[in-house]
């Protein structure tokens, strides 16, 4: 079973959905399974709006639609996530990070959500939070690539797929089965899995490494030479590799910023 | 992975619905995990049929409402199944049988699914046919006392349930999850999705980006400065986590060397 504190830090945002009835699926999954923290990227509040007006009445989902975050920008809802799953029934179409079946995924969340350290308390201080998150994009799209890129773990979940057919499941059920999956494996998962070996790094810090390589391969002329290498969702994947931990990102930092106070302008 | 065999002798029962969304939602989940005998057990037929008309626009899961059947009979509707699993969100209420979580009880259905034996093609002799039943009640009540009395297996879907708090969850959720766990299950050991993110680049790749990553060091004076990251065994591990693919270790590579071209000696 999951501790208290270890359903507190888990975060559900969904990307783009359109339907208000989703939305409020998905929150009445979360108070099923006993999770609270939605967050709602859209660009246009009638969803959220319409979401937050039915559950008062009917859904029962009231807590979780009351406390739930719109945003408008996609980043700054993951901001202080470290452990960001996306969901994808596609798969990785050219990502680097494999996508997994969601129960072979269970085992890393559940660890991280037991281990991370507790979020900061000083709020000036967000690199200190850290919470999983769980990504959900848009009902007739999914998430996008650029999205995608932003996650330390693709996952998918386990569909019947005859040959051509198109895959994609509802909102609501989707949440459900993650929400499920994460509560029954509970303890097991958790226990099986090794200690992490540092405290993850913050998105925050991933983009500021991604900014130095950046800046290194316009620098040493990669980029020009080599754009397919150079697009931004491939170097966000280069560097989650780089940047696992705080410790990695900050060595990686260094070394960066080392090479280019020494390269020519 | 389930033999097609197996889904084939799995029946859906949903008995009392009276949404017809959530009927048309439990069919989709059926086809999303590739599962075709719906079967649904109604005094009224309008949830019935509006389920029927809406897969055929919308649901897209036309094939499986399009073969359901409506009963009025509850024992008739499950008349060819043998074992028999109804789900509780309450408990057993007095009943033999104990109510145990769904993961609990998956294993003894998969291991019905196949290995039952097939079904009578004698058609005037229905008691040789053998059907796997998953019961599912209607969304305000559940199944009653005596639709439970004819299971063979009781189970529920482990919520979070503070004191006091009156469980009940979606009914298309509450198949989709079900749905998910003998799918699941079946899929252990197999992996579906490998998506490997490519060829595993070689020792000697690495060990050559360990000895770009070394020179880039001391030119840009790091490793005088931080001894201790640049041991050979902390750069072999950063080296580890640059160059997990061929691909990977061929792109840093590339901007190793072209950064080292243009760092002043």
């Amino acid at each position: 079973m999951l501790s208290a504190h270890a359903r507190g830090r888990l975060t559900v945002v969904l990307v783009g959905a359109r339907n208000p009835q989703n939305i409020g699926a998905a929150a009445r999954a979360m108070r099923d399974f006993g999770f609270t923290d939605l967050r709602v990227v859209n660009d246009f509040t009638p969803p959220f709006e319409a979401a937050q007006l039915e559950a008062t009445s009917a859904v029962r989902a009231e807590d979780v639609m009351r406390a739930a975050r719109l945003y408008s920008n996609f980043p700054e809802a993951i901001a202080d996530c470290h452990v960001i799953a996306g969901t994808t029934a596609i798969g990785g179409r050219g990502l680097r990070l494999p996508v997994l079946p969601l129960q072979e995924v269970a085992p890393a969340l559940l660890n991280a959500l037991e281990t991370l350290p507790p979020p900061a308390t000083d709020l000036a201080q967000p690199s200190g939070a850290s919470r999983v998150a769980l990504l959900f994009g848009s009902e007739k799209t999914g998430l996008t690539n650029e999205q995608l890129s932003y996650c330390t773990h693709l996952l998918t979940i386990p569909m019947f797929a005859p040959e051509g057919r198109h895959l994609s499941m509802n909102l609501g059920q989707s949440v459900a089965v993650c929400l499920y999956e994460l509560t029954r494996s509970g303890f097991e998962g958790a226990r099986e899995m090794p200690a992490t070996p540092g405290v993850p790094a913050s998105t925050g810090e991933r983009e500021r490494l991604l900014e130095l390589l950046t800046e290194l391969l316009t620098r040493n002329d990669y980029a020009r030479r080599f754009p397919a290498n150079t697009r931004v969702e491939v170097l966000r994947q280069l560097v989650a590799q780089l940047g696992q931990t705080k410790d990695e990102a900050a060595t990686w930092m260094g070394i960066l910023k080392m090479t280019l106070r020494r390269l020519p302008e």
